[in-house]
C-alpha cells in the first residue's frame, strides 16, 4: 500500500532533518525547533488541545460526532492549514451567531461584541506594539550611550536627555554638558590624551561584548525562536503553516529585551524586522483573547497580517507604507476588510509611538527629512547609478549571506553560536570605535547623512567654506566649496561603507534578533552621500561643463547631498528586499512630499531590475528556501508544461493509493490501514473495481470516531462493517452492528483531472489555499496531489533539490 | 433536451431587454447599447474578428485545428471571460517567446521588447491621461468664466489668467482688472444696477443651457457610452465582462469634450468619475498597440486597472490614493505586478498634469491644503457628528438617486433625455446664480471652504472682527469673533447645502458625463464649514464652558473651520462611495501630513458604519444592480447554506443536460444539437449510460471544426461518426471516414461535487474567475453551474429578482 503522503507524525521528518545538526550542536541552537515543554506551547498558542486531552473530554467528543466537521482545531505543529475549510468553519460560526442573535437581547449584544472584536484586537495591537516600539527606542538610546559614558544627574538618561535637562548648555553644544561624563572622565578625570582614548575604547568594546553576550544567552535559554529577523518565518506562517510558539508570549518578551541588547551592542543590525515579529507576537497574544480568532487559523492570520503592518508602521513611522508592506511583502491572504483594519492598527501604533515621543521631536523616526529643495532632470543619472549600486549590493548581500548561513548550518561553525556572536561583536566594536561614523548608532548615522547642511550645522560633513559676503537668508544656502572637514568625512565614510558591507553579511542570521533594513539603508546612505558630495563639488567647480550649464548657475543651490543619501538608501533596501511600492511609500512618508518620488522610484526600479537580473528572489525568499519552509510564493510564475498526472502520487510503478471503500470494510481493516500508513487522510471510493470517488476522510477524524464508537456504541467490535453510504448495507442479522461514518466524510473533496496543466493546479492551490487535491480521469480516482508534492515539483522544475522542502 | 444555459446568441437577451425601452424612445438614448456600425466597433476594440471573417481565412483555420485552443479571442459582446483560460493562454504565449528568444538575437530583442511593453503602455497612459486632465482643467476654467464675462486682451483667457497678464492690478484684487469685462459691461457699459444684474443672470443661464445642450447632443449623436460616471461599467468590465466600444476611441474623444461642457454648464457634477473612464479609454487604446494585451482579455484588464489608478491620480493629485482606489474600489484581479505598474502610471500622470500646471500654483488640485494647525481630542465629537451626517447623506443620496434612475428607466421620462438635461440645467442655473457660493464652480467652492482664514484673506467667509491691538505674526491668528460677512455667508451656505443636496440626486445618471465625487465633497464641505464656524464661535464666546476650558484659552487659535470642511467632505464622500483606505489616503495626500488622519478616519469610519446600517451597497454597486450587470462582488459575503445541487441546471423535473458522447455521435447529430440549443458549450461523457465526464467542448470550436472538416477533409459527411477518444473507434469499412475532435476538447473542465456548499462554489468562481463549472456525484455528471446561475442564486438569496441579471 503506497500513497497520499499526507504524513501525520508531525515531528518525524523534522526530527530526521535536524538530527544531523543536533549531533553537531546542542538542541537550543536550532532556531526552528520548539524548545519549551509541550504544556507551555499549547498555552501560548492557545488553539488546540493535544489529541489525548480531547479524548478525555467525552462531552466534547459527542458534540464532535454530531457535527459534520469537528470544531476544534485539528492542525499539528509544522502542518499546513486548509484555507477553504477554515473559511467555511468561520462562515458556520457566523451563521450560528446571526441566527442566535434574533433569539434574545443578550445574544444580540453578544453578536455585536463579536462583530466588534476585530476592531478591539486591532486597537490593542496598535497600543501594545506602539508602546513596545517606544520603550525599545528609549532603551536603545540609553544603552547605546552607556557604552560611551554616563549621566551624573540621572544614570537612566541618555546623552541627549542628560544635556537637555541640564540648563547650563545650549542645545547645539550637545557634546559638552558637564552632567554627561565619558567613562575615562569619570574614572580617571581625563577627557583628552591617549590613555583616556584607550580606556574609552576598551570600555566601549567591553560593553558591546556584555550586551551581545546577554542577548545571545537570553535567546539561548528562554526563546530560541526569538533569533533572526522573523520575517521569513512570518511569511511562512501567514501562508498557512503552523509553527507553535513562534509567536508566543515568551518569544515576545525575550525578543523585545534581546532586541534592545543586540542593537545597543553596536552590531550592524536594525530593529525593523524584529519589530514586525514583535508586533505579530502581540497580534497572536490578543487574538487568543477572542474565540473568533483563536479557534480559526485562517482568521488568526488576518490579525497577524494587520499586526505586521503595525510593526512596520512603528519601525518607520509610516502607517500607509506599513499596510502596503504587509500587502506586498508579508501577507498571503489579504481581504479588503483586513486592509482597512490593518490601516487602523498601523495608525493606532503610530500615534501611540508619537505620544511616547522617544526622539523628543514628535517624529516617529530619527531620520525624518524636512527639506524641500528641488532636484533637476540631469541628476537622474547619478540616481540611476545609485540604483545600479543598490542592485549589486543586494545581489552581493544575498549571495554572501546565504552562503555563510549555509556554511553555519552544515559545518561545525554552527556549534558555537555564542562564540560566533561574541566574535562578530568584538570585531565590530574594535573596528567601529575609531571611525566616528561607525561608532554612533546606525540610525543616527542615517539621520546625519539624510540631513541637508543648514547654516548652523556644526558637523564635520557640513564643514563647507562659507562666503563671508553672503547676504542671503540662512535657509537658502547656495552650493559652497567643501572644507577640509568634508574631505576627512569622505574618507571616513568610505571606510565605514566597506566595513558595513562586509560585517552585515556575517551579522544577519546569527542567533540574536537582527533586522537588515537599517544596515542596508546605512550602506546606501553612505554611498549616496559620497556620490552627492562628489556631484555637488563637481557642479560648484565646473559650472561651465555642458552637463551642469543648463541647470546650475553659480551661486545657486543645485545639489542636495542628503537627497542622494536618501535615494541610495532606497536603492540598497530595494536591492535586498525587492520591495517596490511599499518602499517608495515608506520613503514618501519619511519626506512627506511628492517632490522626491521620481528620484526614489527611478532608483528603486533600477535596483530591482539589476538585482533581478542576478536572481529573482529577495533575502526573505532566499532564507525561506534555505530553511526549506513550505512556502508557495504568489509572485513566482509557474510556466512549465507539466500536467497533474506528472505530479500526482502514486507514480508509475508505485503501489496503488490507500483508499477506503464506501462499504464492506471492517473496523479492523480501517485500524490496520491507520496503523500501517501515516497519511493525513484517505479517499473513499464506491468500490475498488469502479474507483469512483465519493469523498475524503481525515485520518484524525477516523481515529477519533472509531475510538469513540468502540467506547460508547454497543455492538461495535473489530469485525463491524464500516459504511459511508446514507443507508446501512443489507447484512445478515448475525453480523455485528455496523458503524456509520458518513458524518465525518467530506463529500466535496477538491478534484482535478489528470490532464489539468500544473500551472492551473498551482494557481488553484495558491488561490484557494488547499492542502490536497484528488486527481481523477473520467470519474475514476487516479491519485492525489498535496501541497508538498506541488512544492517539490516546483523545486524540481527550478533545478533545486526537491527533498529540501520539509513539511508534514 | 434542456441544459447548460451558456447562451451563444449574444444580442438576443439584451435585445429583448431593451425592446421595451426602444419602443418608448430612440435607440441612442439607451446608454448601454452599442450604437456604431459593427466595423467601427471591431476596429475600436481591436481584438476579435467576427466568425465569418475567420472562416474566410483558411490558413488561420488550419492553424486553429492544429492547436488545442484557438488563439483568437472567442468572446462575444456582453459575454463574460474565462480568467483561467486567459491566463493559461498568456503563459503559452510567454513560453513560446522565451523558447524562441534563444534562437536568434532578433528574437531575443523581440522578447525584451515584449517584456518592456507593459511599462511602455503605462508610460503612454500616464502621459495621455495627465495631458487630457490638464486640458480639461484649463478648458473648464475658461468656459466656466465665459458664463460671466470675457477677457478683452485675449478671449481664450479665463478670468484669473486675464487679470494675471494684466499688469495694472495686484494679485489680490482679482475681481477688478479692466481687461476682464462682465457681459453687461461689454454690452451696455453698466456694471452695477438691476439691469446689468438681470442681463448677466440671463446670459449665465443661456450659456449654461447652451453648454449642456451641446454636451447631451454630442453624447446622443456620437457616443452614447460617454454618459454617466463610467465607474460601475468599468468595475463590471474589469470583473471580466465584455462591453464592446465602451472604452473605444470615440467614447474617449466625446467623453473628454462633453465632460468639459457638462462641468462648465454649472450642473452639480464633477469630473472625477469620468476622468477614470477617460483614463481607461486611454488604457484600452494603448493596450491595442501591443498584441500581448490586445489579444488577451485578462492582460488587457491589468492595464485597465492601472489606467483607473492614473485617472484618480490626476483627478485628486493623489497617486498613492489612486492606486489604492483602483485596488479597493474598481479592480477585480490585481496581481502585485499590476500594483507596481499602476503606481508608475499614476505617478507619470500626476507629473504630466503638474507640468501643465492648470491651476497656476504647481499643485495638482485646486483644493490643496497647506495649514498645519493642531486639533484637539474634544473636537472628535463634532467630527463624528459630521461622520453621521455623511452616512445619512450617503443613504439619502443612494436611495433617492436609484429611485429616480429607476423611474427614468421605466417611465416615459426616459424618452426625453435632452429635455431632462436642459430642464435640470435651467433649474440649476436659475437657482445657482443669486447665491455666490453656488454660482462659482464647485471646485472653487470646495477650495474656499477648505481654506483657513489668513490675515490677508478678503472673502466674506473670513470677515472676522480683528483685534486692533494684535501684535502677533500674521500667520498665527487667534480665534476672533465673526463679523456680519460671516453670518451672511452662513445663511448663503445653508441655502447652498439644501440646493446641492437635492439637485445632485437628480443630476447623477443623466445622459451626460457626470461624476459625483465633487458634489458629494461640496455637500460635506459646506456642512463641515458651518459646523466649524459654529464651534469656533462657541469656543470664542464661551471659553469658560467645561467642554472648552481644557483646551481653548482666550486668544488661542483653537478651531480651524477649514479642517471641519475637509472632514465633512471625507465623510460625505465615504457615505456615498463606501471607500475607506483610499478615501483617507486621498485626503492625506491633499494635506500632505499625518496630522489630520485621525479626524478623517474617525469621520470616514462613522460615515461608513452609519451608511452600512441602512444598506450595504455603495452608489456604484447600486447602479450595477440597477442595470443588472453580471458583477460578482468580491466584498459580498455569501453566508447561506445552499449546496451546489440546489443551484445547478437542470433542476428537478427539467429535461436532462445536453451532452455529447465520446464516440457514436454523427456529424448530423452534433449539427442538430448545435441548431436546437443555444448553449455556449457541451460536456462530453463516456456514454449516456455511465455519464462519466471526460471533457467540455465549446460550441464555437465545435461549429468551426465541423465546418472546416466538411470543407477540407475528404470523406467527412453528415453520417460520419464524431469521436473524442484518442483512437478512432472500430467501424466497418463501408462507413464514412470518422471525424476526430479530441483537439478541441478541454480535458480539464472544472468540477465540483453536488454536495459542495455554494459558499465554496462562489469562492471558486470569484477567485479563479470561472465561466462555468460542472457538477458531479461519484464521478457521474449531474449538471452545470454557470456564472449566471451563481449570480441569479445570490440575487434570489438576497430576495431580489433573479431575472434582473442580464448576460449571455
Amino acid at each position: 500500500m503506497h500513497a497520499a503522503s499526507l504524513r501525520s507524525q508531525p515531528r518525524s521528518k523534522w526530527a530526521e532533518r535536524f538530527k544531523g545538526e543536533r549531533e553537531l550542536s546542542p538542541a537550543w541552537r536550532i532556531c526552528y525547533k520548539p524548545p519549551l515543554p509541550k504544556r507551555i506551547i499549547a498555552a501560548e498558542v492557545g488553539t488546540s488541545m493535544t489529541p489525548s486531552e480531547e479524548m478525555n473530554g467525552s462531552g466534547n467528543l459527542m458534540d464532535f460526532l454530531d457535527e459534520p466537521m469537528p470544531d476544534v482545531s485539528t492542525y499539528e505543529d509544522f502542518h499546513t492549514i486548509d484555507w477553504l475549510r477554515e473559511k467555511s468553519r468561520d462562515t458556520d460560526r457566523h451563521r450560528k451567531i446571526t441566527s442566535k442573535s434574533k433569539e434574545s437581547i443578550w445574544e444580540f449584544i453578544k453578536s455585536l461584541l463579536d462583530a466588534w472584536s476585530g476592531w478591539v484586537v486591532m486597537l490593542l495591537i496598535g497600543l501594545l506594539s506602539g508602546t513596545l516600539a517606544g520603550v525599545i527606542d528609549l532603551a536603545v538610546d540609553w544603552m547605546t550611550d552607556l557604552k560611551e559614558g554616563v549621566c551624573l544627574s540621572a544614570f537612566w538618561y541618555s546623552h541627549e536627555q542628560c544635556c537637555w535637562t541640564s540648563n547650563e548648555t545650549t542645545f547645539d553644544d550637545r557634546d559638552k554638558c558637564p552632567q554627561w561624563q565619558k567613562w575615562s572622565e569619570l574614572m580617571t578625570g581625563h577627557t583628552q590624551g591617549g590613555g583616556a582614548y584607550v580606556l574609552n575604547y576598551f570600555l566601549y568594546v567591553m560593553w558591546a561584548l556584555f550586551f551581545s553576550f546577554l542577548a545571545v544567552t537570553l535567546v539561548r535559554v528562554f526563546a530560541p525562536y526569538a533569533c533572526g529577523s522573523g520575517i521569513p518565518e512570518i511569511k511562512t506562517i501567514l501562508s498557512g503553516f503552523i509553527i507553535r510558539g513562534y509567536l508566543g508570549k515568551w518569544t515576545l518578551l525575550i525578543k523585545t529585551v534581546t532586541l534592545v541588547l543586540a542593537v545597543s551592542s553596536g552590531l550592524s543590525l536594525g530593529k525593523e524586522g524584529p519589530l514586525v515579529h514583535v508586533a505579530c507576537c502581540c497580534g497572536n497574544l490578543f487574538s487568543s483573547l477572542f474565540s473568533k480568532y483563536s479557534k480559526n487559523e485562517g482568521k488568526r492570520r488576518e490579525v497577524l497580517s494587520a499586526a505586521a503592518a503595525a510593526g512596520v508602521s512603528v519601525a518607520f513611522g509610516a502607517p500607509i507604507g506599513g499596510v502596503l508592506f504587509s500587502l506586498e511583502e508579508v501577507s498571503y491572504y489579504f481581504p479588503l476588510k483586513t486592509l482597512w483594519r490593518s490601516f487602523f492598527a498601523a495608525l493606532v501604533a503610530a500615534f501611540t509611538l508619537r505620544s511616547i515621543n522617544p526622539f523628543g521631536n514628535s517624529r516617529l523616526v530619527l531620520f525624518y527629512v524636512e527639506y524641500h529643495t528641488p532636484w533637476y532632470m540631469a541628476e537622474l543619472v547619478p540616481f540611476i547609478l545609485l540604483g545600479v549600486f543598490g542592485g549589486l549590493w543586494g545581489t552581493l548581500f544575498i549571495r554572501g549571506n546565504i552562503a555563510w548561513c549555509r556554511r553555519r548550518k552544515t559545518t561545525r561553525l554552527g556549534r558555537y553560536p555564542v562564540l560566533e556572536v561574541m566574535a562578530v561583536t568584538g570585531i565590530t566594536a574594535i573596528l567601529a570605535f575609531p571611525n566616528p561614523y561607525t561608532r554612533r548608532s546606525t540610525s543616527e548615522l542615517i539621520s546625519e547623512l539624510f540631513n541637508d547642511c543648514g547654516a548652523l550645522e556644526s558637523s564635520q560633513l557640513c564643514d563647507y567654506v562659507n562666503d563671508p559676503n553672503m547676504t542671503r537668508p540662512l535657509d537658502d544656502i547656495p552650493d559652497r566649496p567643501a572644507g577640509p572637514g568634508v574631505y576627512t568625512a569622505l574618507w571616513q565614510l568610505a571606510l565605514a561603507l566597506v566595513f558595513k558591507i562586509f560585517i552585515t553579511i556575517f551579522t544577519f542570521g546569527m542567533k540574536i534578533p537582527s533586522g537588515l533594513f537599517i544596515p542596508s539603508m546605512a550602506v546606501g546612505a553612505i554611498a549616496g552621500r559620497i556620490v552627492g558630495i562628489a556631484v555637488e563639488q563637481m557642479a560648484y567647480h565646473h559650472h561651465d561643463w555642458i552637463i551642469f550649464k543648463n541647470w546650475c548657475r553659480p551661486g545657486a543651490d543645485c545639489v542636495t547631498p542628503g537627497l542622494y543619501a536618501m535615494v541610495g538608501a532606497a536603492a540598497c533596501l530595494g536591492g535586498v528586499t525587492r520591495m517596490t511600492v511599499s518602499l517608495v511609500v515608506i520613503m514618501f512618508e519619511l519626506t512627506g512630499g511628492l517632490e522626491y518620488i521620481v528620484p526614489l522610484m527611478a532608483a528603486a526600479v533600477t535596483s530591482k531590475w539589476v538585482a533581478d537580473a542576478f536572481g529573482k528572489e529577495g533575502i526573505y525568499e532566499a532564507h525561506i528556501q534555505l530553511n526549506g519552509y513550505p512556502f508557495l510564493d504568489v509572485k513566482d510564475e509557474f510556466t512549465h508544461r507539466t500536467l497533474a498526472t506528472d505530479v500526482m502520487r502514486p507514480r508509475r510503478g508505485e503501489p496503488p493509493l490507500a483508499v477506503l471503500t464506501q462499504e464492506g470494510t471492517t473496523v479492523e481493516d480501517v485500524e490496520a490501514l491507520i496503523k500501517d500508513t501515516d497519511y493525513n487522510g484517505f479517499p473513499v471510493v464506491v468500490s475498488r473495481e469502479s474507483e469512483r470517488l465519493i469523498g475524503f476522510v481525515q485520518r484524525r477524524d477516523l481515529t477519533l470516531a472509531i475510538k469513540s464508537a468502540r467506547q460508547k456504541q454497543d455492538g461495535v467490535v473489530s469485525n463491524s462493517v464500516v459504511y459511508f453510504t446514507e443507508d446501512a448495507p443489507q447484512l445478515p442479522a448475525s453480523n455485528p452492528q455496523p458503524l456509520k461514518l458518513r458524518r465525518i466524510l467530506n463529500l466535496s473533496p477538491f478534484t482535478v483531472t489528470d490532464h489539468t496543466p500544473m500551472e492551473t493546479v498551482v494557481d488553484i492551490f495558491r488561490k484557494l489555499g488547499l492542502r490536497q487535491c484528488l486527481v481523477t480521469r473520467s470519474g475514476r480516482l487516479l491519485g492525489i496531489i498535496t501541497k508538498k508534492d506541488v512544492l517539490r515539483h516546483m523545486a524540481q522544475m527550478m533545478n533545486q533539490d526537491p527533498e529540501s522542502i520539509m513539511f508534514n
